[in-house]
């Protein structure tokens, strides 16, 4: 009769169920819930709430340029974006692995400063140049491990690629004012050997370590970009017109200058800090199967 | 008065123009052009013209998911889906690499029909957790390549991440449906490091071979969907419901069957099939920095 095949149908889709919700069930005992809300929350807590909505209306400048049919973020002014740095930004380095990031960090500063000097654009187009390569090694190895353990990723992918590819949009910037030379290209061939290999075995190790360590290198970004504003207040560098890929790219004013682009560009790299040190927190409490907060949330998703 | 003002913008704008198209030339006359059309156009003649179109309204049915503004591309109808597949899909081997790389992928069919038989369903699961692999290795080679030569991408890495996000969803929704025993869970780690280090490796020594190879796996993925289309048919397999999270990610109807979603799985590998071979086409050509085709272009950008 017609009625069989249905019937049949529906105990096979019961069955499916049933053996879905047991092995959930069982995966759970095992691994904990990966698919209820984890039960503590970790946040930005040592960064003050009005900062926090500022960096994200900031991130969100260049977040909707894929998607056409949207709207543009409002505009930030210049006091806001000079307002993101707040003097709690720091994070507090906590057990052995956090101070060993913030202190290869700190020496790192002291080679990169005796090496580039008061030339702000050389540093800044070398140093993103490595900069963009964690996000990708980070992304892909969370791709893998959704592959290998065969569940969901939770956003970490999509977040991750995100900054690596805000990153490459900060050097194409640079690149558009600034043409490094042929020892400068030979050292960017160099660093990026080195420095894939060593974040490469540093996620494999401890991605905990990893994440801080980026924390850190952002903030020293943020203190590079910084002392890049002052020389250009100072009347040392010439205040240019913004490249057109910047005026795109942060959908500026057509006449925007130079100080307006490097605001941005830190705005972003204190949006790396926050998230970096965020999962490197979430994988000090093994909190690996939950979507990352973001600074500022509500105004990230949609709001504005 | 009050023309001033915006006379000095016009000005404004005229200078920074000039200044950008001057910078331009500048960069060109060191670096050769990386904005102007390539001589000659690789397309994928080896398809006809409708299949093409079909593929693409196929693949585009997920590619607006992450858009919540636009509204849904129309959906396509059973026998679209199944028209998808044209005799002349098969892309003929032109050179030793090319023959080395469909070659083997014959070779590993022999193996996996032994191993699999007719569990088409584990076999799609499987394949799945290999299939996302190359994606993510090209677009990080793609990204570190951007930054080492200190140029634009065109489009390249956002391709490949696309394709890598597709087919970790084909894996997140036959898990929906299939639990892997321990024995598979322990292959599939197995196989991504096996697979993981061979791709790297191949990508590293020739990319044309690399993107040929996948270019002829997903034709040997679209032989497995399609031998699981007619399992179904054939009444061996059951056509239960779809899973929710295929039902989400192809905006499908809310009664649609497994049978549904093996169609739109296997429109998506035909896409990757021909991406692939596209960017081997490229390479072959050393045309690497302009925008990869898309099959059925116009349907991809907004026109649907
Ligand atoms: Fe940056
Ligand atoms: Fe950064
Ligand atoms: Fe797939
Ligand atoms: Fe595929």
């Amino acid at each position: 009769g017609l009625g069989n095949p249905v019937e049949k149908v529906q105990e096979q889709v019961g069955k499916v169920q049933d053996a879905f919700a047991e092995e959930k069930k069982e995966r759970e005992s095992i691994l904990g819930s990966s698919t209820s809300k984890p039960k503590f929350k970790l946040g930005y807590d040592w960064v003050d709430k009005e900062a926090q909505v500022l960096i994200a209306r900031a991130y969100n400048r260049h977040k909707a340029l894929a998607d056409k049919s949207q709207s543009y973020p409002p505009a930030l002014g210049v006091e806001d974006l000079e307002k993101i740095v707040p003097p709690n930004l720091h994070r507090k380095p906590e057990g052995l692995l956090d101070h060993i990031a913030l202190g290869t960090m700190r020496l790192l500063r002291v080679f990169t400063n005796a090496f580039f000097g008061d030339k702000y654009l050389h540093h800044a187009t070398l140093l993103e140049t490595v900069a963009a390569v964690p996000g990708i090694i980070a992304s892909a190895s969370r791709h893998l491990r959704s592959l290998r353990r065969m569940k969901r990723d939770h956003s970490w992918i999509g977040t991750l690629q995100e900054e690596s590819e805000n990153e490459r949009m900060h050097l194409l910037i640079w690149l558009a004012i600034n043409q490094p030379n042929m020892f400068e290209r030979m050292l960017v061939i160099f660093a990026q050997g080195a420095y894939f290999s060593f974040y490469s075995l540093s996620y494999l190790f401890s991605p905990r370590f990893a994440h801080r360590l980026v924390g850190y290198l952002e903030e020293e970004a943020v203190i590079a970009y910084t002392e890049f504003l002052h020389s250009i207040d100072a009347g040392k560098m010439p205040n240019i017109p913004a490249p057109e890929i910047a005026i795109e790219y942060y959908r500026l004013a057509p006449d925007a200058k130079l100080r307006d682009v490097v605001l941005h560009v830190r705005a972003d790299e204190i949006m790396h800090q926050m998230v970096n040190h965020h999962l490197s927190d979430k994988y000090k409490h093994k909190d690996l199967d939950s979507k990352p907060t973001f600074v500022g949330q509500d105004y990230r998703e949609g709001q504005w």
